[in-house]
């Protein structure tokens, strides 16, 4: 027998509790010798946005046999479907709530709907529902071992990406990382031809640049990062704190009039 | 040779250091090939009833031939025991602070008394005693190769369960989460028949509920939690912030009368 | 062919990010079955001194076989090199930024110089280059295929070492840890004889004491760490909050005089 395909674990269930472990715990016990990667455990809770950017900026990185879970859930206890998608990109399980949008428009190849087992928690679904059919998958059981086909279209978070307006394309920030930088949803074959101007929270962060060296240590600067998107950084410091950036703040970029 | 053992390893080291990483390769050095679970490195510094909770919630979903590495230990420098414990949910290696009062609870198998190594520093036991007291279990050592019986008695926390008081029963918060819930010594098995209500810290919250979608969002509720103990949450919120719950402040489930 | 070697990780990314996992993504994927060791991702950004501490503290317990991949980087998008190291205590790949410091003093046996791939990102070195580097070396691959030898001297920072002074030693704050311990760059082989006072940031802190146990709860002292360094604690509480101490500041150990 193989072994077990690697797992990705992206929740928001921090990393000062034994949820996570548990959730290992479970993968260990289906799955014996599996292996995993953390890709983070601190999406700020129950945001869909910072954790579909933080899925799309990892996927491109992993090989995609990869099994990826995904557990931002601020329906728990609420009625709403849990599914296993596959894609070109690798196979992922998560909440029907719009985390997957990134990797949805990659193009669904197969999507089955996880049944709720009768004995599950009513608080814990990462450990009853979502671990168990990752493990299985894992393993190497088929999609259609672990639910029926999905009925209907699965959830997209409508404001996940940028939008065309005059002279430009508009979009929002979509996650503040651990350096203070604010992403937003502007990606790089979204940009405009021309001399490019960056604006973040209604002010002028100037022109968009190649790299941290263009700009003087502490002054801010807009590039973009290294998953493709326009981010908005300080040389040696936080954007989103001198700044003032946050989390759904608008980005605009435009072509230079004149 | 079969693989070694998983370990589990529970500390209140923190993620900022390198402290959990030398006892990796302590791990490895002795028990090459062995693979770990980290349940939390960020118990609150030497808080003994947070991380017995954590613990407890962790061994239900993890096999029974794990070895868990425990070490929180507010008494580093200063005499006191060092031991391994085997009961039915697996086997231990901790100081004998009362870190292992929920385990200890299924029944001591077999509990043998760690030596100090002459050249252990005075200040890193969890390098110097503990991992390799747990490498050794990973790779099939037997308990009574790493020491003599323990002793006596082994060290019971004596608030970690809670009592019967008239008309219910009383506990205290073990533990706050990462989602700000306030987690209770209080457990399902131990609530009377009835219909029940909640109170924290002197402060009525309502009626044990089934689920966060029983109430509105941002408003606070009573549950059975997934390790199975009364917490008290805010439906996508913090509880511990909403209401200044902390951990030890006192919490009672009473029958409602009339 | 043999199972590749174990890769330790050392960054100032944080752990809210897929910085993180994108890197471990490549490692699994240029060298199948690669497993890791996260020494700590939480380095205070651009902290190189910290870096440099966590580093020495942590390869005296791992074997001598790992690959040790650290990425603090504050020049990433300025000219710098990346290089691989070969030293008595394992192999190293990293910015050539002083951050090596302390595993270049037990000698360097070989050190090539990495090239930048022409389709690295502007940003995010760790994943384009140096995690590919440390891949090749866990596989397998000799230090000479991945670059050319390193010209001229491999850069170390100058303040990370204490020094002589009349009566004793003079260091600074390398590293604040979970605990609150402000971990000096004083080590015990330096400390002359005799009766030992420590100061801190200008403030006396006491004789160097052996063992936690040796003062009160709450009261602060000196004694020689895990790793050998003076460290200045509190027994059960936080030095570096209660004494005031940062990184950077001063600290001198003297024989008392009389």
């Amino acid at each position: 027998m193989s072994d077990p395909a690697v797992v990705t674990l992206l929740t928001d269930f921090g990393d000062a509790d034994a949820y996570v472990g548990a959730m290992k715990g479970v993968l260990l016990g289906l799955a014996p010798g599996v292996r995993w990667i953390d890709l983070t455990h601190r999406i700020p809770p129950q945001d869909l946005h910072a954790a579909a950017y933080v899925l799309e900026s990892a996927v491109g990185g992993v090989p995609a046999d990869v099994v990826h879970l995904v557990v931002v859930d601020p329906g728990v206890g609420t009625p709403r479907r849990a599914v296993a998608v596959r894609t070109p990109r690798g196979r992922f399980v998560a909440p029907d709530n719009g985390v997957l949008t990134p990797v949805l428009e990659e193009g669904v190849e197969e999507a089955v709907s996880l049944p709720w087992p009768p004995d599950a928690s009513a608080t814990f679904h990462g450990r009853d529902v979502f671990a168990p059919a990752a493990a299985r998958l894992a393993r190497g059981d088929a999609m259609a071992a672990l639910g029926d086909p999905v009925e209907g279209d699965l959830v997209r978070l409508p404001e996940y990406r940028a939008r065309r307006i005059s002279g430009g394309v508009a979009g929002r920030v979509l996650h503040v990382d651990r350096f203070g930088n604010a992403i937003s949803s502007i990606r790089r074959d979204e940009l405009p031809e021309g001399t490019l101007e960056v604006e973040a929270a209604g002010r002028a962060v100037g022109p968009l640049r190649r790299t941290y060296g263009d700009v003087a240590v502490g002054e801010a600067l807009a590039l973009v990062g290294s998953a493709g998107h326009v981010e908005v950084a300080v040389r040696n410091g936080g954007a989103a704190a001198a700044l003032g950036l946050r989390s759904g703040d608008g980005v605009v970029v435009r072509v230079r009039e004149g």
